[in-house]
């Protein structure tokens, strides 16, 4: 890693919709208020043209770089963000931002509802990649932002700012979609089905009012995470981490309970996400994914479309492989937009765009670099 | 299909252990009472030598051909045993038992143990594949045959297949491995772990007491099939099957509750499981799958194995792919035995096993036909 990264950051928080001016979602629905978490890093020129916005994935938060006291704990694109780094905040001004929905700071189901002084719950309405855009773009609104150098994701990132290059081109620049999707598969969906039937279908999920009592649907969330987690790694990455080794050795009797490594790494990984997550974001931000199908809309003009789209994706990614990547770019390419898949080539699956990889960095600084014909996007 | 198949048929239970002659297991434990479920079709020849044995998998049980009286609902192998099928009913003697552990008339977990007079619950032994083995081997005693024309299976059955040709190979001519494995992945086991975590994790499970109770685990089991039934079929499948498809049209508002089609389907699959399966015997027989890794083994002696392997896997299968087979019949030959891959195409995924398919089908009978040298058995 280059450089000594982003130092400390703060979390802010800035209401952006209220009971007079509530934020109409693509389903006609309203919602106030509507508040969301963001962090910045670097500086915004004098003429605000150089805003790197970075989209989180399903997990994700606004806390994409630096760190908030412990310097052992820094956001989760680190690698990505920083002096030096591909997103360069010694020239860009890069903005993170928790998506609607979410549970570390933005409006999502866990929050109150003014109507009823109660959390949402599942009475929170349903949203679309759409509206996790909308809400972006006020926040950008308030900070004096109308353009953006890049919007740059990964996986539902990704997905986000391609409905933003789609909708808004005139407003983005450059489009990188780092193994995202803009169909999920019956299988991608057979697959979040299990984890929200998990997370639904435990006790303590009390139909989605969970937040009114002691307890929440935590063995519900943790299989979603371990089964997500499965998903994020490879067949490949799983072996060289793990492969069959057994916490206490080859002549330990058998047992029900973890023994296997990877059990371990899964009790892990669900033992530390149920202290930052939330069921009820889960539900929500899994589901938008699965509706997310952007080149099936009637009336979509890619003719309009200025923004330059780079669709990375990884080749062991099983989660968004090739082939969505390599979808997507079609699609927009037979509408006449400039846009380019790269596979890069990574034993480490879907994670692998929250990973350090040197060609993988180095197209991302490309594609940030690279001058964009003017005058398609006015 | 060719012909009739079998007609109607009756499962038979046998006790084959008892208090004073129990089962022990690998272990070292010992069980009992033991009694096995089984079925034949077909006819005895009568120097005993055309038996052929099948080996069912996870969740299947010893109605493996014809039907109990419902003509429309026939055994999970129909298509491949009968009068003129691969298992030629009017050539072999076809043995199906329910295996050790298991729901459907076999002694397992939901047995009652005797020394309680509750079910067993997690008291019941832990037991390998070897056991699997040894029970139904004591079954064949029982019927006097000493010796298997064949021993075939898929998936868990190809792999109780296996370990009987290791252990007894001059019990059996031939072994026919239909998407085995020799060595479950970091990921098949991740995969087994989160299913088993869901059971163990439902409170209705009461530590695996709930046959003493009202309740059984059913949440924690429909978990685990759902996300049995993506790992049994692949992504081309469910594309085929079920693409994006909504229920109520591409135009109906989004939902959190089952909206594709996809999800119906895992909900009914999840639905017929719970009528038929008991979650203590699908954590014991996931779990035994974990375990096996017989080329581990110290003091194997393959060059005793007499037994001609032929070991068959589907391009699309990504629970046991061809990986898997490959990898156990390199074993096999590097040791001397006459073993052979041979990786079929089909695109539905691990399923296929149970699917008619002419060439999967051919190849079955072929290897039924063939002389297997004789001498080295002895």
């Amino acid at each position: 890693m280059k450089r000594g990264g982003v130092g400390r950051v703060h979390t802010q928080r800035i209401l952006l919709f209220d009971q007079g001016s509530p934020l109409t979602l693509e389903s006609g629905a309203t919602l106030a208020p509507v508040q969301v978490a963001y962090e910045t890093y670097g500086a915004l020129d004098a003429d605000g043209g150089n805003t790197v916005f970075v989209c989180h994935a399903l997990t994700g938060d606004a806390h994409a770089a630096g760190h908030h006291g412990d310097r052992s704990r820094r956001g989760w694109w680190d690698t990505m963000i920083g002096p030096g780094r591909p997103l360069d905040t010694e020239r860009f001004f890069v903005v993170c931002a928790n998506l609607l929905g979410g549970c570390a700071g933005s409006t999502g189901p866990a929050s109150i509802d003014p109507e009823t002084s109660r959390a949402y719950g599942l009475r929170f309405p349903l949203f679309t990649v759409r509206d996790l855009v909308a809400v972006h773009r006020a926040l950008l609104a308030h900070l004096g932002i109308t353009r953006l150098h890049a919007a740059i994701g990964g996986s539902l990132g990704g997905m986000q700012a391609l409905q933003w290059a789609l909708d808004y081109p005139e407003e983005l620049e450059r489009a990188v979609l780092v193994c995202a999707s803009a169909r999920l598969s019956a299988q991608n969906i057979a697959m979040t089905a299990v984890t929200r039937q998990a997370i639904m279908d435990d006790p303590d999920f009390q139909g989605g009012d969970y937040l009114d009592g002691p307890r929440r649907p935590l063995r519900g969330l943790s299989v979603a995470r371990r089964l997500g987690h499965i998903t994020y790694l490879s067949a490949e990455s799983m072996r060289r981490k793990f492969d069959r080794t057994r916490r206490d050795g080859p002549d330990a009797p058998m047992r029900m309970s973890s023994d296997f490594e990877v059990e371990y790494y899964l009790d892990h990984q669900a033992e530390i996400f149920l202290e930052r997550f939330d069921a009820l974001s889960y539900l929500y931000l899994s589901r938008v994914m699965d509706y997310f199908e952007p080149f099936a809309e009637k009336g979509l003009e890619l003719g309009r479309v200025s923004t330059r789209v780079l669709a990375l994706s990884f080749d062991s990614d099983w989660r968004f492989g090739s082939e969505h990547s390599r979808f997507l770019v079609e699609q927009l390419r037979a509408g006449g937009v400039d846009a380019l898949h790269v596979e890069i080539h990574s034993p480490w699956g879907h994670d692998s765009f929250l990973l350090e990889g040197q060609r993988y960095h180095r197209l991302v600084e490309q594609a940030l670099r690279e001058p964009v014909a003017q005058g398609a996007a006015s």
